[in-house]
Formats: C-alpha cells, sequence, structure tokens
C-alpha cells in the first residue's frame, strides 16, 4: 500500500513558518476515524471499552480526542496514573497494567479508584500490606507460557516474557482475591507486540474465553472483564496490509459466542488496551534536510535524531519517509538518514532508496504516533520537540512546547551553577 | 579480575537512610586515582589535554572535579556547550566536536572560543555562511573507512560509521581552510569504541600522525593537535582485563617518536576526549529488588528500571550485579533481574547467576558511570533518580535531585491541565 502522509506541503510550510523544525504532528481527523472504527468494530459488546496505552503518548489533547469515543487510559506508572485523574478518567476508566510495581503505586491506584491489574501473584500481599483492603473489581495477567507462540522482533515469546502468571497462579490468585471480599474479576494478557495480523486478537480471545469459563466454574469467581491488552499493530512498511479493526472484531465476537455465551457468560465485557494502533499512523516527526554527506557513503543529516524517535536505533525499526513535494519524483538515490547524535545507531534509515533530496527539503517520518516523543531521551543534551495537533477544520495549534536548556538542567536547580549556566 | 563495589555496604545503608533508591552513585577517590594515572600516562607530551566527553556524564560536579587534572570538555550540542561555557571551560578547553551539526551551535560554539572539530568538508561552507569568519584553530574529522578495522557490537566498521571525513576531503578542508585564514590544524578520529586492548589508540595515533605528516607536508598547514578521541574501554564483564592506561600512553609516545618527531613535528599536542575510561567504573546504579516472580521464569524486580540505564535494553549490554552483604555467598541462583517498563527488553541481566535475592536487598549495578543517566528517557512515564557523590572523605552529597512529576510535565506548562496534574 502506498504510505501518504496525512498533511499536504503547503498546510506544513504554513505550519513550519510558526512551529521549528522538527515536530511531531498528529492528524485530529485520522485519529477520529480510526477511534470511531474501532467502537464500531467492537459494538456487538456491551461493556466494550478501549483503554488507551497512554505509555505511547502521554499527550493529554489526544487523549481528550479519544475520550470522545469513550476510550479510558491504561496506565503503567504514578505519573500515568496522575495524568488519568486530571483528564477525568478516575475510576473505571483508568486500568492501572503496571509489573515489578513500587507499592506506593498501587497505593495511588487504588485511591483514584483504578482497576488495577496485577502482574504477578506476589502482588496481592504487596497490594494488601500497602494499601490494607482490595476494591471490588480486580484484574489479573496471564502468561500461558508456550501455549501461545507469536513472535517478533520485538516482544519474546510468552514464555520468556516477564509478564503475568502462569496457569496455576492465575487460579490460585482468584481464589486468594475471592476469599479477600473481590467481587467482580477480570483476566489480562499481552503476548505478541504490534502483530500485522487479523488473526492474533481472536486467537488470544480464544485463549483467554477459555480460561474465564474454566476460572468461573473452579473458582466461583465472577469475571467481569478480559482485557485483550494491545499487541494489534500498524503497518510501518509499505508492503504490509494494514489490520482491518472490523474483520477483528468480528473474529473476537465468533469466538465470544462460541466460548462465553455457550457457556452462559455472555456479560462479560471486552477490554482493550491499544496504543500503537491508536495513534501510530495519525503522528508523524517532521524535520528538515541540513546537511548532506558524501564519505564512505551518502548521508542526509536531518535536524531531528534518536531523542525526537528512538525506536530506528533501538529495534532497527522501519519507519517510512517521504520527502515533501517530492513524492512523485523516483526513489533513484540511496541514503543514510541521520540525526546529529554522538551514537552510530542514530539513522532513521539506511540504504533507503529516496527522491534526490535537497538541503532544505522537509522530511515526514511515519508513524510515530505511538512510542515516538513517548520514547524521547535528552541523550548528547539533545532537547525533545514540540508536539503540534493538525485539527479537522485545517488549523493546526501547539499541544506541547519543545524542551528548553532551563527543562533540561532543572534538576540541577539546587546549584548555583544551574543559574550560571541557564543566564549564560 | 572480581569486580567489587567501591563502597561498602554500611556506608550505602547510610546513604540509603537519606537518600531513597534507586541513584546512581559516584566514587571521588576513583575518579581522581584514574584522571591522575591519566595525565600522567601522557605527561611526555607537552601540550596534552583529556577533553572529557560531556556526553557521558553531564554533572558538573563530576566534571569539576576531573578539571584539577586539566582536563576540558568535549562538547556534541548547545546545552553541553552551555554546561561548559558555565564551569569555565570556554575558549581552548572546550572541543565541540559534534555531527550533523545544527547551524546556530557553530555560532555558539564560535562566540565562546571552542575549538571546532568539523565532521563533514561540508560543514565549512556551513560555517562560514553562518558565523562569517573562522577562527585561527580549527580541526576536522578524519574517516579512513575500510583502512582501520575494529569492531564490536556497537561501533560499526570506520566506512560504515557516519563520521568523519575521507582521506581526499581531510587534505582538501586543510586546503580550504588554510586558504580561508586559518593557522592552526587539529584531526580527529573516532573509529571504535569501548575497545579493551591497549592497542588501539597506539593503532589509531599510527594512523593519524602519518597523515599529518603528509597533510602539513602538502598542505602547509600547520598541525598543533591531533585528537585521539574516545574508545578506550573498560571491563564491563569480570573476565575481561583492563586497559593500562600507562601502557596506552608509553603505545602512543613510541609511535609518536617513530613519526611525528622523526618528521621534525614534536610540538604537536596530544589530546584525547575519553567519557567511558573517565567515569564508567566509578559510577554504580544503587536499586532495591523490590519483587521476586516465579512464573515460566525466576525474576527479581528491582526499583530502578531501563530509564536509569538502558545499555542493557538498547544494547544488551553487561553490567555486573553485587548483592550487597552477599559477596561471598555462592551464585547458585539463575535470575532475570528486571525493571518495571512495560518493555520485554527492560532486564538489567539475563539468566545471571546470582546469590540468593531476599526482598530488601541492595543490588549495586557496576559501571554505570558512563552512558548510565545519560542516556536515560521518561518511557512508561517514569522519573529520572538522583546522582550521589561519595567523597574521598566518606561522605556523601546528592549532587543532582531526582526528577518531580512537575519536570516531567513542564512542558505542559503553558496549559490548565499542568496545573491539575501538579495540584492533583
Amino acid at each position: 500500500m502506498k504510505k501518504e502522509t496525512f498533511v499536504t506541503k503547503e498546510k506544513l510550510d504554513e505550519i513550519i513558518q510558526q512551529v521549528p523544525t522538527p515536530f511531531h504532528l498528529y492528524d485530529e481527523a485520522g485519529i477520529r476515524k480510526n477511534a470511531q472504527a474501532m467502537k464500531e468494530a467492537f459494538a456487538w459488546n456491551k461493556g466494550f471499552r478501549e483503554y488507551f496505552a497512554v505509555k505511547a503518548n502521554p499527550n493529554p489533547f489526544l487523549i481528550d480526542i479519544l475520550k470522545e469515543y469513550d476510550c479510558g487510559c491504561d496506565c503503567s506508572s504514578m505519573t500515568e496514573l496522575m495524568l488519568a485523574k486530571a483528564m477525568g478518567c478516575a475510576g473505571e476508566r483508568t486500568m492501572f497494567s503496571s509489573n515489578d510495581t513500587p507499592p506506593e503505586e498501587f497505593q495511588y491506584a487504588y485511591d483514584i479508584d483504578a482497576i488495577v491489574n496485577f502482574d504477578d501473584i506476589t502482588h496481592i500481599q504487596c497490594f494488601e500490606e500497602t494499601v490494607g483492603t482490595f476494591p471490588k473489581t480486580m484484574s489479573c495477567r496471564y502468561n500461558p507460557g508456550g501455549l501461545f507462540k507469536i513472535s517478533n522482533d520485538i516482544m519474546d515469546n510468552p514464555g520468556d516474557a516477564k509478564y503475568g502468571m502462569t496457569t496455576e497462579q492465575l487460579f490460585e490468585s482468584f481464589r486468594i482475591l475471592k476469599s479477600k471480599g473481590v467481587e467482580n474479576f477480570g483476566i489480562h494478557a499481552f503476548l505478541a507486540s504490534n502483530t500485522v495480523t487479523n488473526e492474533y486478537y481472536p486467537m488470544l480471545a480464544k485463549v483467554l474465553f477459555e480460561v474465564a469459563v474454566k476460572l468461573q466454574k473452579e473458582t466461583g469467581a465472577k469475571i467481569k472483564f478480559i482485557n485483550l491488552s494491545g499487541g494489534v499493530g500498524i503497518p510501518y512498511r509499505p508492503e504490509q496490509e494494514p489490520n482491518d479493526i472490523r474483520v477483528i472484531g468480528e473474529g473476537v465476537h465468533k469466538v465470544y459466542d462460541e466460548v462465553l455465551t455457550a457457556a452462559g457468560m455472555g456479560d462479560v465485557a471486552i477490554y482493550t488496551e491499544l496504543g500503537r494502533f491508536m495513534m501510530g499512523p495519525y503522528g508523524c516527526l517532521v524535520t528538515k534536510a541540513i546537511h548532506e554527506k558524501n564519505t564512505h557513503k551518502r548521508y542526509i543529516g536531518v535536524d531531528a535524531c534518536a531523542v525526537n524517535l528512538m525506536r530506528p536505533a533501538m529495534y532497527g525499526a522501519y519507519h517510512h519517509i517521504t520527502v515533501m513535494g517530492k513524492e512523485n519524483k523516483p526513489c533513484d538515490h540511496m541514503y543514510d538518514v541521520t540525526g546529529s547524535l554522538c551514537e552510530n545507531n542514530d539513522k532513521f534509515a539506511i540504504d533507503r532508496m529516496l527522491p534526490e533530496i535537497d538541503m532544505g527539503d522537509v522530511l515526514v517520518i511515519h508513524d510515530t504516533g505511538a512510542h515516538g516523543f513517548a520514547m524521547g531521551y535528552n541523550y548528547n543534551g539533545k532537547l525533545k520537540s514540540a508536539e503540534v495537533l493538525l485539527k479537522e477544520d485545517g488549523s493546526f495549534s501547539v499541544i506541547r512546547r519543545a524542551e528548553t536548556a532551563a527543562d533540561y538542567f532543572a534538576t540541577l536547580n539546587d546549584f548555583p551553577i544551574y543559574k550560571k549556566i541557564i543566564e549564560g
């Protein structure tokens, strides 16, 4: 499938007049269309809710859009919980799916009435010792181990993953929690990251639905929801076929009827915790070509770097690149597209065929809406960029300002050197 | 070689009473001893100077210690230049070795009289267009390509690296710069990262010295210094033999006499830009075991995560771990030591044999003094830790405070949501 930008060259030039490159740009229209499709795909399920994985993109303006489609927040840390609360998502609209959880985060999650999803059986005791009681609704994370084998470069096989409980532990946890007064239960599993197959969710659902039936029968625990978590991916490469969320929803529906409805459990809600699928394609990194270098290879240096988008450096991940205004020119030049870090893996593309690039050309690096800005670091003392929202009506607004030197040095502000640095 | 911690259990317990884990701890005595050895190893060279690679650890209190041993700052970005200036390193004590350099950083480097090291021949024009003139002293970065083959998992072969100029470009750059009025020249090359062999610097020096002789002869440019850059590594693994800086200094001295002195160039200064070697072993990440998990594998969850130390996640890098107070117990338990990120590569160790770990045990993760804190990110909304200096006299002080939620959300402070988040 041809990968196209969601913004025109003219609009982008207009934005760049006001916001210096690099920056992440988000597509309100795309976010809405996809969120609506997501909602419709699971409309057959009465209690359905998507809990957006805040870690993928913790920008409140984007989460606000998703809220209009009834999305909640899937949080993994204290600050994400704080953000969810400030956004009015406290209570059952916040899922706390963490692992190796600091006890104080259990306390905070309890305080804001979030649904807590235990990663491990030992967390029951930790929670009890910390909080002193249990809420009425709790969830447990399941890891069936070698029983379910989907893998890619990023996610190990479930048996090698640090997440979740074994089957025995899951049953035992439900028994313990029930004995502690918990009334409603959820089951969660995350077995593969960024799958581009419509089969993943239905396959996972079948595993979880079957275990849910057994769990309810054997432990008497009332299953309120099943959380399919994340894992529905996006096509980063042009040759990849995108997932069809309608087909995925139908696939889950079929298994739901076969397993849950058949077992008299047709009132179980389906939850999801998608991040990449909800936001990935609807963000891009906008950057300018500032240097061309011809040595042992041919390089285009841009004004963004791994600080703005780490996935290529960390995972060798592919991100498609469009040279604005040259969409129809032949891709007859082979370039490495590099950032400025003193780190040789700071390359957005290696041996990529692109149209001939001139200095000042604007490059759009696709699919940075999830795990893009969010994974930013400050290596080499580089500053994180602004985030800009391209609205449905064609206007745009800055939804996060760029970092300044004062932000970067903030944790030295107890010392005289801070003032000296900032005042130059 | 047995890897030992630079801090005793008693001292560490005392520090933890006041500074909550996790934090990075630095060893003033070790930094000083090593900096002194470095200085002595190159004392034979009149103009010698180590420019500490600020990117490895941009903490001003640590750089202050190095300054006592005549070290300067090797900077790669605007904020690093700002820090160097505030620390009194402006002028020839600051080297600006960047790549894909934003023009405004050339301007700032010029304004503070830093020595600018051009990564590419095209930067000459960029510099001239930006600054309008050239300083008296300038440097160029050399990449001999396939001529010099040392590699490891992190650094590609020189020919594949984005850094530096070809031989032809180096000569051409010197000619151009000379014609523009530049009087003193430096040559720089970085060909391999974290080498643990005493041979690397002398081998690299030979390449650079020989090219320097040719350059001076053929272009008439006066070579003032040769910058061996970084690449002298540290033994992360117990079975690795540490570099002997005295032997390395002697090795460079021998080649210096053979090539430079023999060519009548015995006044050339040697510069280095070490980061890892100057700081790596003199920092550690102090963390506490907070969860034990037995599923398909055995996990110890600690209160640090990849936010505090990314090298294992990004490079699969080995960092030795000591369980404090159990140094002499048998390493008869196999653990994955994990952080709390929702990222399966957030593991400080995989299948590591360690003594049996109890909850609350303090783990020291070795060799985090370079590219540890500095590579920290905020993925999952996790906050960066404090940094603590263990002083020579046995006292300690916090040399950087831990991040707060207010720091994390600072780039949203133009919006009402910021106040809402922070005030809860």
